[in-house]
């Protein structure tokens, strides 16, 4: 027994919701010094996503939603480049230490980072106003990443699962119903990290979801001085509302672009995720989104609250 | 040219403030896509810190403070592993987007990032209470990394700089007065970067002081079953008012313990350090902190306010 006892309640929480063994051969030190070692693979990719009570997810949303979601959100990051995850950090800020609450959102995080092989190496708890950032880091596998911003003219767009179910969770949600698909999508949104992989060396371009569909749309395109033509008979498949309704943000679906003569790859591909499919339109010369002729706005989700 | 006009104002400010060259080759791809990409080292050591407005620094400091502080706290846990800071990330929550506060933020990010060569490949910008979370990761270089627990009976203890004054230079600034060298230490703390380097090989545990000297110390400790036998004389020559005056946090300096017949070697090196560094006592079989042959409770900052 080398182990002292623990500093603080803070420590003691930390050490009994938190540091789990995680198995992965990498992690070299992981929580408990002033900063966490690892030996990772040659090429990384990191990305960092916060989420502040109110603003992305309720206060009184269930703290295991708070703990999946805080990861999900950055593992989708990693999915959009076709990374396969490996380790993240958590800052957690939160308005008082609730044991049972601590423990909920534990194991949500720890549920969600077992089942895709993630070490929680590290982080830091503080007191303030509830919310959460977490970094996640992974590899590149064989090929080179999927990055925006290198779609082709004629490329088909597709996009994964059910954008705007989420935006219907949550105003659901809001509207106090608690279950439901719907409900579910928006409070436990699942990372799409195999058909990112599968994606590798295939997709031209690909961006994940998380502010609305045609404003991401747009990002995916900046860089390229290219365009989109979005197909109204899909769209309206996916949602009878429309694009208003999936403008709402937190879907974390994957938007990617294919050349035409690697669609049946795709789709052979495809067969294997637990999860749809889907073309919305084709990459077009002219800047800028249309459909059925008409243009149409980069609408999303903007933190600042400016049109955009 | 082949960007495309900036999709909102948040994202031209980020452009505009944020995204600059670093010059260091391990980057591959940087702020702009789902996640960053690296090219890192064989062994990374990674940390994260939080910064809360009213927790940890007033929303009244300067917007410089906010943006070298939230790099300053970070880049300190990696020089107490012995790490050379290669990249960060920044999340930052704030409650308005005004573009003097983020352009003052971004310099002082940006003046303590280009000292240190710190590349910063992305983040996330959102609405909300004050607060920031930086993540960085570093390279350890020859020999193993600065840890904790791993010091050795009779080992010498000692600190870097000046602790306590960065809580001298809380108790001015709240007080209204804004200049000073306490203050300057309070609101720009200097990670000892090059002090961990040299103590590679050298110091047999190390962890830097940021919650207070007698906190931070049993947290160097833990694990060993060691306790610390501390130097009376040695830490009123630091503060006049004692101990009481070290527990205030905030310092960012690195405390370590070194065989004694290291000592000489540790001088030598430290003579090339531009801050002191000072012995405060020696680490002892029996466990816990005394000095003068009373036990000294491990006082310190504690983010939930319970007694630790």
């Amino acid at each position: 027994m080398t182990m002292t006892e623990p500093l603080s309640r803070e420590e003691a929480l930390v050490r009994r919701y938190l540091d789990r063994p995680c198995g992965r051969e990498e992690l070299l030190r992981g929580i408990g010094d002033d900063a966490a070692l690892l030996r990772l693979p040659e090429v990384s990719a990191i990305a960092t996503d916060t989420m502040v009570a109110g603003v992305h997810l309720s206060e009184d949303a269930p703290a295991r939603a708070w703990g999946h979601r805080a990861l999900a959100v950055n593992l989708s990051d990693l999915a959009a480049m076709g990374a396969e995850p490996i380790w993240c950090t958590l800052a957690l800020t939160l308005p008082e230490l609730d044991e049972a609450w601590f423990a909920d959102f534990a194991q949500g995080l720890h549920e969600l980072a077992a089942r895709h092989r993630v070490a929680l190496v590290g982080g830091d708890l503080c007191s303030g106003p509830l919310s959460t950032t977490v970094t996640v880091g992974g590899r590149i596998g064989p090929g080179a990443a999927l990055t925006r911003g290198s779609a082709r003219e004629g490329d088909g767009l597709f996009i994964t699962g059910a954008p705007g179910q989420a935006a219907q969770g949550l105003a659901q949600f809001s509207a106090g119903q608690h279950a439901g698909d719907a409900v579910a999508a928006y409070l436990y949104p699942e990372p799409r990290l195999a058909a990112g992989r599968d994606l590798l060396g295939l997709a031209s371009s690909a961006i994940d979801v998380s502010d609305g569909l045609t404003l991401d749309l747009a990002r995916l395109l900046a860089g390229s001085e290219l365009g989109a033509d979005l197909d109204e008979a899909a769209l309206l498949a996916l949602q009878p509302e429309g694009l208003e309704a999936l403008a709402g943000g937190d879907d974390y679906e994957l938007l990617f672009s294919l050349a035409p003569e690697d669609k049946a790859e795709l789709m052979t591909r495809a067969a294997r995720w637990d999860h749809a499919v889907r073309p919305i339109g084709v990459v077009a010369a002219a800047p800028g989104l249309r459909m059925a002729g008409r243009a149409v706005p980069a609408r999303g989700w903007d933190h600042f609250g400016a049109a955009v």
